[in-house]
């Protein structure tokens, strides 16, 4: 294969013919430069709190990206030729990082046409002046460059959030986590700008291994008693406030399902002691869980976290990959979610609270327009996510926004997220969605079912203003 | 913000580039003034029976639709701001008409993209003349111009429908309903053009409270014994005949789901007697449902009335609002509907009759290709519905179109019902779908799936010939 | 109606605007003669093995192919009318030949936008060179012309298959048949162009009638005790290898669901004893379908075999119809489907193999974005199959290209395949498939999401080199 030049099309994504595609241009440039607002994703603070130079192209790009990883995997390139090591594995007993980078760039091809792609290139090209597309030609070229670029200040994580114009960026930590590198970022002054969410199911879901040792861990942090249910509650209280203490203001959960319950008191000890004991049923387990989605609910009405719920993947499909490898390689498939019967006992009992922001986000697409749209369209307390992970794509965002938009509106949702750990695809993502969102507007406007004033406030809103407001971060100057 | 006049593109939804555009525009053309045949809907027969002239814009446009209702709670604004009052509350405790619509203008932006803004647009503009967009600083003016307006004599119910070229329209009445309005129409005249729909929904749901008493009033009003099921099944027979007498030809079915049954004499009789006791369990009383919609087949073939289904809506998720404010509120939410093995008793039963119209609606998407169109596409008595409710909107027309259209083909689908209670938006809502389908079959032809005189047949067809088929409608002289 | 021409528009289904149009006509152009694969199919070997000439269009485009059938039941038209004979009737009881060739063309409008229009349009056309569309007026004309075409030698089977330069085609035969054809083409050096697949779901499904009487003929077949699971297993091998030296390279399961299961061989031995003695209850029957699924993974990995999955079809659902008429007129619908869960158990024995291709097909669409798209884009096995039978159309081509080709790539995809049993379509199926595809890549590039120089060489792949290396075939000579 001869040397292709890599090119990003300045007009990518934006429509091409009539009326649309001069006001796609502009409400795209309007906004194309605007701070990046990220309150949902899981980037490693310690990056930012140490702000130590990234190592290497591989470490940076491929290793850490579930979704390269999986494409790789899925056309029968095992994760030893991209440089991850197994359990007990060392890391010389796989492919070097130059070795892991070739074999990256040799399968380039496996990405056309995929949102990978998009975000790769425009991170090749725009953060490091890549202009030749990966090859196997090419390959150690690239790998050279980038760590050449890696070595220089300018790359490490704090003058990349810098370069990105992140005004706001969120990650993800348990419940019993101690904070450490927000800690360092409070103490720098940093944490208006990089804050935690608390994500505490890993002290909600009895599934999930080392449950009671965790309780206990909890009851021993907070000086509450964990036996009781109360004194649960009371912990699960004072781990939010320690987190709001380093600027979060959202929790987020990763359950199974949307599951919800509004149970007895009497019942959620003795749901709670069965969980703790192990001797919790299924069943049980699921109950549990779905009060406690409640009672956080509850806790978001008392603090004014904004509460987001992440329902429905199948998680470590691949039992063999999960053994060897750990989580987040690739094998999280998503199952049919439901949200109407389900989050029924939590609506009605916190629902209709003005005080409450409640963010709903789904990998089953059909229950965009079925479920979610309407109940966004309903409950005070709703707002309706960003695509979601296989659906953060272009075609992904063209679906959401048809098939919520007309039900929903736009002031029922609330703007993108990136949710992600690859920090070179942070400004990319927010470009596609930013495309994207002038591509939708001005698509309205030209079949005359928007008018282009409104579309000028819309590409703000859905840009910057409508994630400010849900996630309670105070707006960005947007400079006009 | 600065005051924005209210204009409707005149070329709105249709294509705008190529062969496509101009075809669709002499499709539209060809019947954008046609009469309107609305055989599915709910509008007040009071209306039309007593002329009197409409009170104020608050309570012809916001008060009795409840998508305008649920968009304005979904963003906090409370019911009673919108001049709603809950149970036991005057209406002089909440928002006056002018209070109401001042928060319905100074909220005008939650529309956007959405299709109540195109039926209110198209309403304030082409009924009442308005020309500028509702906001805080024009909500009086536009309030007093509609209101001014309303005090005219064309601008009366009958009026409305003489202007709206309204050939048919058919409410939608209980089964116990005196159908006093529909003798006074008879008495004038009109009962070929306003008539009644035979919705049983409230003697064959036995979930419905007051279930017992109903049937007991069934008994009275057919001097049928409703102990037997045999009488119970006269009794039901009685009243189709005495809704037909003012001019129905259908009957319509809100079932929770599309569950039907073919079961034995012995076990209908049992299941009566458990339902009349109030004894009958959860699946029982599915059962019985289940087994009326087949009943209600048999009866369609004996006399005639086209059978509509409308299942899967979740009714009333919002309890307070229920208890508080009643039904209809804008807290009806979808859920997934089945089709296949649901209706196989029913078809099995009744389906391969030619004397049996059946018409699918469903507010699940994902029944469209999967189910639908398959079903429809297959079946001599079935018919598909239009989209539904959430889905009658521009984006659901297009999926609905593209969804069922390869399979059903065209002749298996019954044309558009506006399905409302909101009067104004007839017109909106039919011209909405007009253009949506004149902008399909133009780009079928563009795209070489269609020849242009076939399209030219089939626009005709699904603007009115389709419907007057489907549901027994002598067809108006489209005088071309 | 007055007689309108039957033309072919050059460019139908390709973009008409832009950068898109002159592209998307290149890609095509490139590939539209190129030779067919078509892995997987029901097009009857004895065509091919005996070469005798069809008899009259009839029998050629219309008795024979369900979606012509089922359109034409669904609007009331009764079977008999189009030359079908119920079970006990003779052929003179029903219409003849040119008698439902003329109810055909006088209801040729109940197929506009459908995909058979533009199927059989193709092959009247290009085939027959028909130059008027079918009608009451020129039924008799069309068919005489056909039927002298079938009379002459170019229009026999054999010489069929190279007019449409048909390169591979593989029919579809149960596990006991003694492919007394494929013998005849074996003898005749043509396996290696018409080859069987071996389906062996009458083997495999005690649900169907029979069961036990076709185990003890698989065991006499092949001199295994199939009393024994481990002979049944034999037994199996056998016949695989038996269809192999006809030149199968594939298996096809057309189970109920996607279920599979990993049992201990003592449960697999009860199973299969209950199910030969029709004694297992709806799920023993369901476990031991899912067991055999997971074992013939296993023999697959053995052999090499591609493997693949078509679930979700409810079959017959017109139970009065099947008993006057047999299978396959038109009155299977889909379901919905399931494949994460139900899959786990297959995939975690054998998912991670290389040696195993593993094809997947669904009817319900909602899976392609949630599950299979996301499976694929892991497993190293899986390759998503193309659209399937309701969706083999060109909206549900863009339906499925846009929810899978972004999370699944292109090369977890495995080509076009037409699954026919009407022989003439087959080209205009394929034309479609291309058209499409040429579409799908154009506006990619149009988009900035792909390059034209990837285009190029995707076109090739979806046209040839995916199906051929999924299915183990001897790619053709492109001869550019």
């Amino acid at each position: 294969m001869s040397e292709r030049p890599l090119t990003l099309d300045p007009d990518r994504l934006l429509p091409r013919q009539g009326r649309a595609q001069a006001l796609a241009r502009a409400l795209y440039d309007r906004v194309c430069d605007y701070p990046i607002v990220s309150p949902h994703g899981h980037t490693d603070p310690a990056w930012f709190a140490l702000d130590t130079p990234f190592e290497n192209a591989t470490d940076l790009l491929v290793t850490p990206d579930h979704y390269v990883l999986r494409m790789f995997y899925s056309q029968g390139i095992p994760l030893s030729a991209l440089g991850v090591a197994a359990a007990g594995e060392s890391r010389d007993q796989v492919a070097s990082p130059r070795e892991a980078f070739r074999t990256f760039a040799a399968n380039w091809h496996l990405f056309r046409a995929t949102p990978s792609r998009m975000w790769l290139e425009t991170a090749l090209a725009q953060v490091f002046g890549v202009e030749v597309q990966p090859s196997a030609n090419t390959a150690d070229r690239i790998f050279d460059q980038i760590n050449d670029c890696l070595a220089q200040p300018e790359f490490r994580p704090r003058a990349l959030l810098d370069r990105f114009c992140v005004h706001f960026i969120a990650t993800t930590e348990g419940a019993l986590d101690p904070l450490i590198h927000h800690a360092t970022l409070k103490a720098d002054g940093w944490n208006d700008r990089v804050v935690t969410t608390f994500r505490p199911d890993d002290v909600l879901n009895p599934d999930l291994p080392g449950f009671e040792e965790r309780i206990d861990e909890l009851a021993e942090l907070t000086r509450e008693d964990t036996h009781s249910f109360a004194g649960y509650l009371n912990a699960l209280r004072t781990r939010r406030e320690f987190f709001r203490s380093f600027g979060a203001t959202a929790t987020d959960h990763g359950h199974p399902t949307a599951q919800t319950a509004d149970l007895e008191p009497r019942e959620c000890q003795r749901l709670l002691d069965a969980a703790r004991a192990g001797t919790a049923s299924l069943e049980e387990t699921e109950r549990f869980r779905a009060q406690m989605l409640t009672e956080m609910a509850g806790m978001s009405v008392e603090d004014g976290m904004t509460m987001q719920l992440h329902p429905g993947s199948f998680r470590n499909q691949n039992k063999a990959l999960l053994e060897r490898y750990g989580p987040d390689r690739g094998a999280d498939i998503p199952v049919t979610a439901e949200f109407v019967r389900s989050l029924e006992p939590l609506l009605n009992r916190y629902g209709n609270s003005a005080d409450f922001r409640f963010v709903l986000y789904t990998l089953d697409e059909s229950t965009y327009a079925r479920e979610l749209a309407p109940l966004a369209g309903h409950w005070p307390c709703l707002r309706l996510g960003p695509p979601w992970w296989f659906h953060d794509s272009p075609n992904g965002m063209q679906r959401h926004r048809h098939e919520t938009i007309e039900t929903a509106g736009f002031y029922n949702t609330c703007g993108f997220n990136d949710d992600t750990r690859a920090l070179l695809s942070i400004p990319a993502r927010h470009d596609v969605a930013r495309r994207m969102d002038a591509r939708f507007l001005a698509e309205q406007v030209e079949e005359g079912r928007l008018d282009e004033a409104d579309a000028f406030e819309l590409i703000d809103d859905l840009t910057v203003n409508l994630a400010c407001e849900t996630f309670g971060i105070e707006p960005p100057a947007l400079g006009i």
